[in-house]
């Protein structure tokens, strides 16, 4: 699996298609040169763009597909539409049938999760899915999961999340043991949701070969206090674009303040190296791409609005993942968690059978 | 109410207290010549501080309490123990008997809460009230509300909450019918949480004078997209949090990177000017202040940590607030909403009755 990996792409997919997938996959194929390529859409408009990237040519095969999934259909008719014939599909399957060792893909979010969730089929004892994302921080990127796949989670399907993205961390940050922290509105431990609460209290009992650090609140996402944060889909969501808005807005306040008068503009001028490395910094390109968790297979949504570079980023994701054989970490230590609490289960049943035998 | 305005200020409130509030009590006396003050705290430590600001001494009443209630304690302890006693009680009971216009505490946000609670109560048709922020943006600043007063909100509850929020933007941004947004996972009316979509239809439904845009996501915040954004209390805290930690987190990016050359300090040296303007952009202490509303009175919340200007940007808000009679507002609009509805129901149960008799 670590060498000579094969990569799905869904051609179509993203606002710009074909025209921003092939370029980004010859980035790509600049990093691995071991790398191929699976390229899933209409061949009349991938062919001849792949002649224009001649040595990426060269390590893909193009597979036709009739049917493009619509950057804004509805999953249900996303899957009415494309099941089977449209790339996004095909390019799922390919996971499946073991032909590709990931997919990306930078269509349709909701359509892409339905399709994966369908295909690959999710792990065992995992119900959801959740999309995990890589947040820059301070002190270097954390995992924040999930950003959106579902919305609502209890406290066992948020102790999964932490299981999920801890194993993602170590495969993805090279850590050997990545600190994990749970979203609260406050770092006491009375404080916050009730499933937040009750999914500490279990990840502190479960006894995981895991470092749990207990809750943290909004700020520590910037901070980057742990490697992992978890939290259910409606406040992930809002909370990541909430960063990326914020980060939006202040890089406009900077772009007037710097554009103000003679001397601004100047010393714009003289700091131009600075402005690249903070641009660089706060480009969310860099950090592209957010990974299906809990599904039999690597499934890596990129940002519909990405470009070449972007979509690159994606990939790179992907192929970590792929070469730490991630997927099977997971379901390892999905099943040493839940093999040890179905064992306790047991044991309570025993003890109230015995309490039962004592009361009778 | 309007000329003449006596303030209630909880002087021991805050990381540093009367240290910080006595000196922003003189710096909001500089902008209303016409104010008053009631300080509740311990005399021996505010009058010594006074004398330093004779100006403020001569419109300032000094009521002298022997409780502070602690930053860090829980609400009930500070209940049990502040009941009364304590310069937070006192500061906010001066507001239930008519002795001040609003209350401004920089003291614990739980114990405010639960003390404004039992001392005013809550409106009528309100059970619970909400914490509203102010929020700077792109196109100036907006109101965001729940951002942590309490945790969940029903339908019903995120129906009151864009009413008190669109009366306190009218009375704060001097705005004739201000937007309104629900915030949310996506645009679309089939996304979101069950709460969310049926505060939704409830808004189009209510024929409310009211501007209602739709559902609003994460980076719409940033943007200022909507005047009024309505969420539940955890989602809120996160995203006010995640908002002030990316923010910082850019500053920190910015130091660094100007930092890093000759020539990128010598441009910063040229772009002072610029600098300080984003500076003030960022500067949390020029929005410091949440308003609890759904109470009878006015009672601010200042950050803990502010200082003096912060402090004072508070006091400011609270004015505006009292100045345009915001209560009586509220309850208006509250008794427009809740009478029509009930009528509604009314409506509902006739139709009831009349599908009983013609089903029997």
């Amino acid at each position: 699996m670590v060498e000579n990996l094969t990569i799905a792409l869904d051609a179509m997919g993203g606002d710009r298609g074909a025209d921003m997938v092939i370029p980004g996959a010859d980035i790509a194929r600049l990093r691995y040169p071991d790398i191929h390529f699976l390229l899933f859409g209409d061949e009349n408009i991938i062919k001849p763009l792949l002649k224009q990237y001649p040595r990426l040519e060269a390590v893909s095969e193009v597979v036709h597909t009739d049917v493009a999934i619509d950057m804004d259909a509805k999953p249900s008719q996303a899957l009415r539409k494309g099941r089977r014939v449209s790339s996004m599909w095909q390019a799922v399957d390919a996971v499946r049938h073991g032909k590709a060792s990931l997919v990306v893909s930078a269509g349709n979010t909701g359509a892409l999760m339905v399709m994966a969730k369908v295909i690959l089929k999710t792990m065992t004892n995992i119900e959801r899915p959740a999309l995990a994302a890589i947040w820059p921080t301070l002190r270097g990127e954390s995992i924040v999961l999930d950003v959106g796949a579902t919305i609502g989670a209890d406290s066992r399907q948020l102790v999964d999340f932490a299981v999920m993205g801890e194993a993602m961390a170590r495969a993805v940050f090279s850590l050997e043991q990545p600190l994990v922290g749970l979203l609260n509105v406050g770092a006491e431990e009375v404080k916050g949701l009730d499933e937040v609460k009750e999914a500490g209290r279990r990840l502190r009992e479960a006894n995981l070969p895991m470092k749990y650090y207990g809750f943290v609140e909004g700020d520590d996402l910037g901070k980057g206090t742990v490697d992992v944060v978890v939290t259910e889909g409606f406040t992930g969501n809002i909370a990541l674009k909430t960063a990326e808005g914020t980060a939006r807005q202040i890089a406009e306040y900077l772009r007037e303040a710097m554009s103000r008068t003679l001397f601004s503009k100047i010393g714009y001028l003289l700091a131009q190296g600075a402005f690249r490395i903070l641009k660089q910094k706060m480009d969310p390109r860099s950090v592209n791409g957010g990974v299906f968790l809990g599904l039999n297979g690597i499934v890596v949504k990129s940002h519909g609005g990405t470009d070449a570079k972007g979509f690159a980023s994606a990939v790179d994701l992907g192929v970590d993942m792929a070469r730490d054989d991630l997927i099977t970490k997971i379901a390892e230590d999905l099943e040493a968690y839940h093999g040890g609490e179905i064992e306790d289960l047991a044991g309570e049943d025993k003890q109230l059978k015995i309490e039962k035998v004592q009361n009778s």
